[in-house]
């Protein structure tokens, strides 16, 4: 991978837009290495506690990386991007933030520092410790729209999504909606479940290489991807379940239900618990078609525990 | 297993009630051997075609074997149940049934009969070939309320789950809500994709040997479980995904873009693609706090295609 260009941590923008101006044109195949910055632009350290939390200028959210230009891509192909390489800071953190995630009931900002020196895996409370699996939460190309739009939402573009199979070895494909496809990357996540139900994961800095390919004439409407998925954990899963005919309402169940047993059974405060399920549990729909109920699981991989504890 | 007492195929009832009368008395700790017919009580056979949907008599639907009265079993309790073996007929099938199944588009009548005389996969079009991953759709409880209540919505009491990764070597933990807990079983499942998407598995016919263990005073509201997770599928997953502010909607999406990639890389028909992503493909929810737009993915196994087409 040697020889790919860098875009540095000090270049970066705000917001999606077809008229931020590329920092770097591409063509078809070639590697980028980028420099990310954490979520919040540095507006948390490694002494912050959660009386800083309050104090976050929201504006400063989601700085990426971009955006690069990729020749020959244009509107009605899709971009390909390979995720070859990540490498992360040696910390991090997660946090409850009051009008976001899941759980509205939690209303007290809470933060918790991720020591990230080991990269195999990082510890908690209670004897838990959570296998390190580094992606970029943010992957994506400028929506065809004019204007500037948050990062938060993902939508056609990709974007903001999240999806935490997107370790090195797997690839997305976005759909590409202006010329040059004008792709960014950035919020750095160390680890996190499916569903990531108190809107962080472990958030960190770090860099990535990514390799880009343009497929022309893919059509596609929404980002795909492909992945090899997990091993299976050792101990295998346990597993929470809300019924419901609303997956919303099904989903805060089956996490409540699993907070319920992290505080009983595991010796963590509902704060902890709720952060754990963020950064490990994944949400799956178990069944979608049983009128009128649906099932949604949270599946939490028990070797997070001391073997006496699973 | 030997010499634990069999439920014989002849004996089960339809609906839930606390009103049947137990056919087993058990202790906790006991194995019952159950024989399961297929959900539709045989009125699919294995040289039935699409045309004999339409006469299918909706009463006789969910055949369960059992109630099992567990001693010492109160409400409160929990009833935790071990998939210990589980052996099926050789022959299974799967339809899309117009006014189920998540996709209203669907209005067609479409029966797919399936070869299960090899134990470890099972044959589709186009050089496609399914593992083997047989479970019980329906593992529940007597419900606490006076009355007979339908087995296709799953509530409190389990029931009609549809949990793809309740295999052999996972447990079920079951809210126990009338004495004795009054368990039944039955739906089985040959393979299935968590949500199960167009309303039917692999359903086939089979037993299932079960072992039963009282957990006093769980106070547990909802279903859990533990299972093993599956092992990563050669070459991964594909996945689709729906993007919307509406979980339902989301996968409804996610899937419309999986059929559409099944049709055009893979040779299938759409029904027959509708069949495969629900016998085969699991729904996540990848997040669920990126205000206002949720992500689902439908992740598909590359190894089901042949070599050359993964």
């Amino acid at each position: 991978m040697a020889g790919a260009p860098t875009i540095k941590r000090d270049s970066f923008h705000y917001l999606w837009s077809r008229h931020h101006k590329p920092v770097l044109y591409i063509r078809s195949g070639d590697r980028v290495r980028f420099e990310l910055n954490d979520v919040t632009s540095w507006q948390i350290n490694r002494n912050s506690s959660s009386s800083d939390l309050a104090r976050l200028d929201a504006s400063k959210f989601y700085p990426l990386a971009g955006p690069v230009y990729v020749e020959g891509a244009s509107p009605g192909d899709a971009l390909a991007v390979s995720v070859e390489r990540i490498r992360i800071d040696d910390w991090g953190w997660s946090a409850i933030l009051p009008g976001y995630g899941l759980l509205e009931e939690y209303q007290t900002p809470f933060l918790w520092i991720w020591d990230l020196s080991n990269k195999r895996y990082t510890r908690f409370k209670s004897g838990i410790r959570i296998r390190i699996n580094p992606f970029c939460g943010v992957m994506g190309v400028a929506p065809p729209e004019d204007g500037y739009f948050e990062v938060m939402p993902p939508g056609k573009h990709g974007g903001n999504m999240d999806i935490k199979h997107l370790t090195v070895g797997s690839k997305v494909i976005l759909p590409v909606w202006v010329d040059g496809a004008l792709f960014s990357v950035g919020d750095l996540h160390a680890a996190q479940g499916d569903g990531e139900v108190c809107v962080t994961a472990i958030e960190c800095a770090g860099d990535v290489t990514l390799r880009f390919e343009v497929i022309k004439n893919a059509n596609i409407k929404t980002p795909r991807f492909i992945c090899k998925g997990e091993r299976p954990p050792r101990g295998g899963y346990i597993a929470t379940t809300g019924i419901s005919p609303d997956l919303l309402d099904a989903a805060k169940n089956a996490l409540r239900e699993m907070i319920s047993h992290l505080t009983s059974e595991h010796n963590l405060s509902k704060e902890e618990a709720y952060i754990l399920c963020s950064v490990t549990a994944d949400l799956r729909i178990h069944e979608i078609v049983d009128k009128p109920n649906w099932i949604v699981g949270l599946m939490l991989p028990r070797e997070i525990f001391p073997k006496r504890k699973q």
